[in-house]
């Protein structure tokens, strides 16, 4: 269960209106890598968290935090967007300025939010669910994590150039510092999965001996830029410590032809048997019964 | 520009059909962790690289193999669905086997693919451009990778449980070993990136004087999960080496109060303002001139 | 069946073009809450209706309204698109005006639909078929349908004072009328639906006796905004008749703590057991026999 | 800012595990009506709400606690995967019940979730940011948030009755508690708007006196069913005590040919024009500032 | 303007109700290829036309006749809806029939329908705006309606063999030889506009002598396949009767490398540059002044 | 399998950069028409094939030059957002031709792609799988194409004329080649399918003998413009040979009411049934035993 004051984690005061950064900073409310993606990923990842304890609570704790985060955004938006010029027809505009807002500004931001900040991204495109993961291994999860804070702090960081207002660049301050704590916070946490005996460096840690081990240190060289050989990538030892990579510098495909099977009569699939009489005959297709008895032997 | 050979990268052929494993084997194709995913990230952000040599040549070498690795599983599936019983209607269905399948399996496989494979996961949901991402910065996309390689070979072990076909498993070992070796190659090439001075560990490895210091070490305790501190994220030096951890017991709001500014007149949002007589008379809103000077001044 | 007739329920020409207008004018036809969000919600409503008579004859007389409201919208576009800058480069604009309607177009107008509407918001965001509910519970339908004209007639009155064309403003008076009427109608038939002894006021009007008495008339305080308690909804009489509310001023949670179960093995899943050697050993997961009987004892 | 404890509003625990259920109950976390849903839509309310005091609130109130309905959901759909058949092949498949199970379950649990919930619906489409709407006005908010709570405890009532499990039902009569009281809230609040004078029955209430008031009060008879005029929406007095309505039987339509304007030649859309010599001749077009005139004069 | 007859134009009565049969007709309703699909399609086109007369009326008669089409679907899935097995649980499924359809039919059908269609396809993604076209250029846009009803037959051809209801049938032999004529008609009004002088084989029929002659004719042999030049696209004259078909056996890339230009300092991009002091000095970027007149010079 | 070689099919380098430009670009690679859509669906279709032969080759032929064809736009895009004044705040705007690009670029460029190219369209709609079709009737997905090629070209041409920059033009002019020799590609394959004997011109060929011959030559005249009997479509032979065109001119509904069958009582849907005592007590329901034998007798 939750709980909300109504104090902002942190002040969320621009010195005057900007209707086109309001456009832009709505990256970091609905945007693929923005607040809405970690509050819910960290929810999710933290409800579905399978040990009780120093991980699960971590979690919650940032997770909660992040709810106040989209808070904070959404009122720095609804702010900077006091005011803006809504109404001015293009015809009425005289002053190049006024004429990069009112082209660039966000429609909906007056039509569908009167003024206040709505649930999509810097050109509209709405927040889904797709955005984020919580797949219940705590290493893979806390990489994807990992990425999405040095996303948003990158996207933090390029939005921080692109205003001059000093109330809205003292909030990016203090997000910036969050995405610096919570990047740091979770490549701990991966340093301590392992020190835990919970995870190691490849997700999962288990199927090594099942997979195919021939495959699992080489790089194959299909592009004919030069220098790929270049790097540890290519050579010595893996991180995990398991594998010693190897280049391969002129690989031969393993597999066959890439074909496909004969189609069903009755799905019109264009074959040569398809054009002989038998494809106009959908009824000679097999019984149920054989097809039944085909699919389990 | 791109050249293809017919044979596959590995071999994929099942002993036998199995229409319903492989609606969940789209998750690998069309999923948010698919290949199609790593595909188009690897494409883009080998486009989007601003360093010539290793760091591109080894992308572009990745995210060439990728493109195949969809061909390898788009031939798979169709392989499956041979002979899938899509005609059965519900009402002959005899046995439970075979209800599990005419229960489970993609009708779009059927309907719309007529036999072949789609671009979309395992529930139908279409690939979508969100799932990607290519950023220009190397460490952020990196870090992304080792995401993506940790979430699909995760996904591709679960997979590999699903299923006892002999065929399906040797394909899926080689993919398996594919993604080791693929996480494996990101973390070297996230060291690497440290070694040659290009990023630092948090991304961007900028703007710390800018940010907001106090607030760049501080776990804020914001749920009653009582063992988030004991944890190496609430104490002690942080993986970038710039700060100490600082554990926030009882934190306390920092902002002021979540309050949205007054509504223009044209808005018709509810307020006080709004309920009185000038609410009902637009013409009163200041002029186009007006306006555009108080967002500029 | 459907018939059409070439006229225009309401004449839509405006004065003169104005591209960025048209833009705006998008959210009306393929928003959320636009046209084809009525005509489609109304059209799957009417189909779905189980009673005779009145109520579906009344809901098939405005969703066939409101497909020629679509038909006059993407009318208004497409005069309002006429003679639209489209390939006048950033380079070649010289005034403020012409800027603001270059930066602030629809490309798509242009590239996509050759000078016509296409089937979008304001934003360019695709209608999508999750705008709509058809339950066959007319109370709730209905109250959906309420909902949908008071903001789209709200959008409307928003881009009323967007454009000063007379004939624009003409069409849009129209629009707000027929708003006004269909919110007027779907209260008079939400009424008449309470009359008819069909739905009550809380829907579905069921399950009462089973539903948790206790929790079905209670305020929760939860964020520490200190006046909730001061509205109606906070104590007296329910609008039901049948609760009297109650303000629980420090709500404690009712249930235990909000924990996963333990995983599968075969999942991956990080969690204590999972680190032991049983989680590197999925072939000493449960056989399906054991765990189908799990399922359903 | 928000705060946490890990107890739930109200306990969350099945007798046992049902992975078909769990599929079903999907649709209460990330369906169009579901909790994330009614989270989102009241969070985003009250941010941008425009007075403080009651109103706001009485939304950050129930919003804070609808957080807390997502987690609870989330919490059962885990418990309620415990031990799935995730990894039974069809052809294991021996029994009918089974069957069921293993064809319907939602394998995005398995492969992608790990055994826990997902931030989608019953068949998997993700939650998007368009299911929400926070337009400023209180009224249509308010109408909003009646037909969610109405629509969200339809489908309750209807899952209700998909389960036999006494700990599920119980959570469920929980849920349906809570619909019930938060659909008498709104509706509470939405007659509290009338009182206090801020808005009226019609949304919003303003530009009647320039609406075109013959179209205000007229239902047109488009759809030959015979008993649209039976009910109070076609004569008598509207709920907004300002008009009569009217029923036309034989409507005709007020405007004209709903035609296109001419294409411009650069466009090559299909038009006589296009076909002689000068739809060749994109060069003849009009200049760039001949074209720039014609749109501001 | 439109109006609507509560007669089907077709019959739509299945013998008896199929659950599962329901969730896959889903696909001629809000299929990527359904009839919501040519519905708005056709419909936009018809909008969006630039020559009054025998094309425009033509597109606007089918157009009317889709939406009829949608009816006739709509109908047909809620009479197969008919005492849906919704609330039987998969515990007390005991038939392999019944398995089935438990398992196999939408579970939206009933919590979000109640029973009733939805605009959703097989799988249950929403309908979208994308899925249609409607370019203003005729030609485009009816070679884009030839692909829509022969994927359309082609589907309602699979959905025929998927059920034995003769009802069902009778209305699928309906749909198909509609499909049919509209197939024939589309191909007719191609012919047409070539004979009318309106457009040519080639869209659009613009811009040959700019495009570039050498690469207008060229089959690039880039997939190792054999027998690509067997084909009389390979070789001969091509169907515009401008160009002769020349097969390139070994192509060599016209073009340079395909790099990516420096970043600019601040977006923090990962380049040599990048690395050296000067990245970390965002403030040496150029100014405003001399970043515009880069752009315009 | 693939390989790649890093230079371009064709040269891609603009002369100068242009922002603005590049938005509009981003059409052609993540738009419902762009080169991503043709790559695709062309890979999935070769994928698909079930011909080894000429057909399967070409197709491989024409995808894998598609993939270059991405790589030649996201590299352009790049090149044309070097130096973008993505940190020009409005209010430092002073020059109209300023005003336009940084009203009018596309914010993601910036702070999502730090200045390369993006998965998405000129509105930032991300690209997704439903844009594509492969169905494996190759007659069908044929048709699909030449809709792609023209739609593409159309669009390449308009983008044609928004440019004056003669980098661009050149790659244009190469690009408009390519969907000409396509275009040119597709019909002659789809000659070859008839003359091939594998597919005729309605799609399937098939079922004509099942399907309503009555139905299948018949124009339903039901909107009013009056001219739409002028043409091929109307009346003589119908092109695939086998059905004479009829004109209905008044043509009657054939189907009966338009109506839905009666509810289930737990479903809670609005009816008389519903609204008896009845309705209120889901447990005299049929039992599940009663509702599986009515389903399948």
């Amino acid at each position: 269960m939750f709980r909300h004051t109504s104090n902002l984690q942190f002040e969320a005061k621009p010195d005057k209106p900007d209707a086109l950064f309001a456009m832009k900073l709505q990256e970091l409310i609905g945007g693929a890598w923005g607040e809405m993606t970690v509050t819910m990923q960290y929810l999710f990842q933290g409800w579905n968290c399978r040990m009780e304890g120093k991980y699960k609570d971590m979690i919650m704790d940032i997770a909660t935090e992040e709810i106040g985060h989209v808070e904070m955004l959404a009122t720095m938006v609804g702010r900077l967007l006091e005011g803006a010029p809504d109404d001015v027809t293009a015809e009425a505009v005289k002053d190049p300025a006024v004429a990069a807002v009112v082209g660039g500004m966000n429609p909906q931001h007056a039509i569908v939010g009167g003024g206040g900040a709505v649930p999509a991204d810097s050109v509209g495109t709405p927040w889904n669910g797709k955005y984020i993961v919580a797949s219940g291994n705590l290493m893979a999860d806390f990489r994807a994590n990992v990425a999405a804070e040095a996303q948003g702090r990158l996207q933090t960081a390029r939005l921080y150039h692109m205003t001059d207002d000093p109330g809205v660049k003292q909030m990016l301050r203090f997000n910036l510092a969050r995405d610096t704590v919570h990047q740091n916070q979770w490549l701990a946490a991966i340093q301590q999965l392992k020190e835990d005996g919970l995870e190691d460096t490849v997700v999962p840690d288990a199927l090594f001996d099942e997979e195919n081990q021939e495959h699992a240190r080489t790089h194959w060289h299909l592009s004919d830029g030069g220098e790929a050989d270049r790097g540890p990538w290519a050579s010595g030892q893996a991180p995990d410590g398991r594998h010693s990579f190897e280049y391969m510098a002129d690989p031969s495909p393993l597999g066959g032809k890439a074909s496909a099977p004969a189609p069903q009569p009755h799905q019109y699939v264009t074959s040569r048997r398809d054009s002989s009489d038998a494809s106009k005959q959908p009824s000679q297709d097999k019984s149920a019964a054989e097809k039944i008895k085909d699919t389990f032997q």
